[in-house]
């Protein structure tokens, strides 16, 4: 998994099947050699622009939503905790 | 996933089985420090020339297929929408 | 799979469900083009910071977790020994 | 996917199960912020050294040899047509 | 997959379950822009430091050892013949 900030919202009105209703946001990645990579997640728990996410890649990223038939590879799986140091 | 803009198609007469008819674009990912790099996207959603686009990778690009025995690995699983700003 | 030293704990409060309970930690990638690269990791082998391990990922790291409903894509697999040279 | 040139062929005699028969050659991706890196793949629909190919990665490799059992991760999934300008 | 030169062993006594008996080497990817990339892959095909190597990743390296369920993400699949060039 990697750490990123969530920096923006992500609107897609024409997209694949069984993507109705999922919030897209863009990340980017902070810390270490890829510190500003960005990416687009998907978000089932509630994470905000500003927020300090976990963000797992392929499989996982189905798992974390429940059905593997969702054409989605990278979500948030975690909210870091604020008291948690600045990477 | 990543954002990136289609930037022309891509023509294969000689392919590999399951993948007569298929739409095989050119895209390049905008944004962040993958800003450049070059992939190639199968799409299915009508995307074309000169949209910015949500590409999804592995198995996520053949679920936008519905089919996972094409041997993709990248899809166009949206458009994003012109109200959109810019990454 | 790659060589990455553990360098702090990861807490989050709010997560995606299938992963109370799990241990995360922040690792850097060492050795080569890659060092200095930082992943998420989860650990069940009972690895510390400080430890230099063997991180697999994407289907293998939920393998080393026995469960591939957990929605994460990165695990410590072995703990390298002392002995072993640094890299 | 990405695009890339074949270069070489790769000779293994000694190699894992399942392996026999198949053609690996060398392949350098061009275009974009990937271009020059070299990978191996596995050819089955007769591609040569000089050709531009389109390579799949992970399971769609093996989905282009309709054989999920072989452990290969890249495979050329097509040929680019001469008509189709450089990237 | 890619082209990596075999240059230590990797020993770690507390490893995760399915890993006992396994061999583990650290490689160095060799040619192209990967070069100087290191990765730990596991090896069943009786390769040895110095050798060059074709290292598969993901699933493929599973399928190397014949059992899904073995934790790892990367092995050895080839051994390049001497007669073929370096890269």
């Amino acid at each position: 998994m990697v750490i990123a900030k969530l920096i923006d919202n992500v609107w897609a009105t024409r997209k694949a099947d069984n993507m109705n209703g999922l919030k897209l946001m863009l990340a980017e990645i902070t810390g270490g050699r890829k510190n500003g990579e960005q990416i687009v997640v998907c978000d089932v728990i509630g994470a905000g622009i500003g927020d300090r996410v976990i963000v797992a890649s392929g499989t996982a990223a189905r798992q974390a939503l429940g059905d593997n038939s969702i054409p989605i590879d990278s979500a948030v799986i975690g909210i870091i905790d604020d008291s948690c140091k600045p990477v």
